[in-house]
C-alpha cells in the first residue's frame, strides 16, 4: 500500500536529471513565437476578467467553440476571435452576425460524431499546419458536415500547439469527463504540447506516465492546494514536494486518491506514476 | 470495439428479470419510513430553491458538513439541520451560534485524515445505528479529534441509509473527484443504498457492475441528456434505451466515453457493465 510522509510547509525538491518537465507558467504565458491557442467553450466565463484578458493577449490563435462565442461576447464584444466552429446549434444569430462583420471565420461542422471541443482542436491543428507551411487555409472549401475533421485526418504531419481552454469543466458532468478524456489522450499523443484547463477555482493539467517534474518557479504556486487524480486508471505513485508525499502508493478511484494535498516544494514537485495523471491546483488567489 | 446503434426518440425497454434496479425517483423522494439523509457540503447551493426545499422535506436526517451550514443559512436560516460536522475551519461563528441556539448538535472532528464529507457519512450511519436500536447517541461523549470515526468503525453493523448530497461537485476539482470516489466505494459496499449527487445541471449516481435497469417511470427523464462515465476503470458496455446504444463497447477515459447521449427508453434503460459505472442525467428542466 505504500507510505505517506507529512512534510514541512517548504522543502527543496531537486529536479531529476532525466524526467519530463511541465512548466506551469506556460499556461499563462506560452513561449513567445510558439504556436498556441486559446479555446473558449460554451460555459459562463467565471475566471476573473483581468486574467481572461491577459490570456487573450498571451495566446496566438483564439477560437470559440459554438456557444463559446456568446460567452465571449458577454465578456466583451471587442475581443474578436479568429474562428467560431461547431454545429452552431447554440450560437446566437446576433452574435454570429457581429463577429462575421468583424471578419471572423465561422465554420459550421454539423456532425454529431465529434464534440465542439474536438472540432476546435482539429481546427487549431489544421490552421497551424497551413500557417507553419506558409500556405493558405481555404475555409470556403469546407462542407458544413465534417470535412474539417477529414481534412485534419488527412494531414500527415500536424502541428500540436499548446492550448488553454476555458469552460471545459463545471458544466454538464459528462462534458467535464469528456474534457478530461481529451486531455489524457493528448498527453499520450503529445506529452510536450499540453492542454491546460482553467476554471474559477482550478488549473488542471495532465502529466505523462514516468518520472515527472512539475515546475512552478515562475509562478507563486507554493502552498496552493492540489490533488493527484488517477483518471487514466489505477496507478502507483511516488511524490516529492507535497505536504503529504506518498511512496509506492497505489491510487485509484475505488481505493485511495490524494486530494486536499498542498504544494510545498519551493520551485516544483516530482511525481512518478505508471499511468498518465491529472493534477489540479487550486486558483484561490488569482 | 463493439457497435453503436442509433435509436428513435422513444423505445420500449423491457426490464430484465434478474438485474439490479436503480429507481431515480428515489433521489427526490426516498421511501417513506426508510432511513435517509440529505448532506449539504460547502459549495454555493445552486439548485433551484423550491427543489431544495422539497428535498429538505423529503429526507429524514439533515446534516451540514462544516461550511455547508453557511450555505444553508444563505438559503434560509429557518431550515434547521440535525447536525453540523467537520473540522469546522469554515463554519462562520454567527452561523454556528444561530444553529446552536436552535438546538443543532455541532460536532467538531479535527482530523485531517478524513474529509468533511466522510465525517458526515459516518455520522449518518452512527446516528441511524442508535436510532434503529432505539438507543441514545450521546454526542457529548465524543472528543473533538476523530472519535466519531473510531466509533463508526467499531460498530459491527451499521445502517446504510440512502443519501443525497448537494455541493459534492463543481468546486475544487480534487473535491469533485474525491466525491466520485466515495460514490464508487459506496456502490461496491452497498449497492442497494445509493448516494445521489444533485447539482445545478446534473443528477449523478453510480450503478454496480453486472446487469442493471435504471428506472425512471415516476419521473419525466425520457429525452434527457446523459453520459455513461467509466470512472471505476475500463469497462465493456452494452446498453438498451439510449439514443446511441452500444453493444460490447469498450469504454475508458483514454479511449471512448459515451457522452452527450440521451435517454430514449420510455420507462428506463438497461446497462450491462463489468465495472461500476457513474451516470449523469442533465437536469435542464427542474
Amino acid at each position: 500500500m505504500g507510505e505517506v510522509i507529512e512534510n514541512e510547509e517548504s522543502i527543496d525538491v531537486p529536479r531529476p536529471d532525466q524526467c519530463h518537465v511541465t512548466h506551469l507558467h506556460r499556461a499563462f504565458s506560452p513561449n513567445i513565437g510558439a504556436d498556441s491557442a486559446l479555446i473558449v467553450l460554451n460555459q459562463e466565463i467565471t475566471i476573473p476578467r483581468d486574467v481572461f484578458i491577459s490570456l487573450w493577449n498571451a495566446y496566438g490563435l483564439k477560437i470559440c467553440a459554438d456557444g463559446g462565442a456568446n460567452r465571449l461576447y458577454d465578456i466583451s464584444p471587442t475581443l474578436v476571435p479568429d474562428y467560431i466552429v461547431g454545429d452552431l446549434d447554440s450560437l446566437k444569430p446576433d452574435v454570429k452576425q457581429w463577429y462575421e462583420s468583424k471578419g471572423v471565420e465561422v465554420i459550421k461542422q454539423s456532425t454529431q460524431y465529434a464534440t465542439d471541443m474536438q472540432k476546435a482542436i482539429d481546427l487549431v491543428e489544421v490552421h497551424y499546419h497551413y500557417a507553419d507551411a506558409q500556405e493558405r487555409f481555404d475555409v470556403s472549401s469546407l462542407d458544413t458536415y465534417d470535412s474539417l475533421l477529414t481534412l485534419h485526418s488527412s494531414l500527415n504531419k500536424t502541428s500540436r500547439p499548446q492550448m488553454l481552454m476555458v469552460g471545459a469543466i463545471d458544466g454538464r458532468f459528462d462534458h467535464t469527463i469528456q474534457s478530461i478524456s481529451v486531455m489524457l489522450k493528448r498527453i499520450q499523443l503529445s506529452p510536450d504540447s499540453p492542454i491546460f484547463f482553467l476554471t474559477r477555482t482550478n488549473l488542471i493539467f495532465a502529466i505523462p506516465k514516468g518520472l515527472n517534474y512539475v515546475d512552478y518557479t515562475k509562478t507563486t504556486f507554493q502552498s496552493y492546494n492540489c490533488g493527484l487524480l488517477p483518471l487514466a486508471g489505477d496507478t502507483r505513485l511516488t511524490t516529492k514536494g507535497l505536504k503529504w508525499d506518498v511512496i509506492d502508493w497505489d491510487s485509484s478511484l475505488t481505493g485511495s486518491v490524494s486530494t486536499s494535498n498542498r504544494l510545498v516544494g519551493t520551485d516544483g514537485i516530482v511525481v512518478q506514476c505508471d499511468k498518465e495523471l491529472i493534477i489540479n491546483v487550486e486558483m484561490a488567489h488569482y
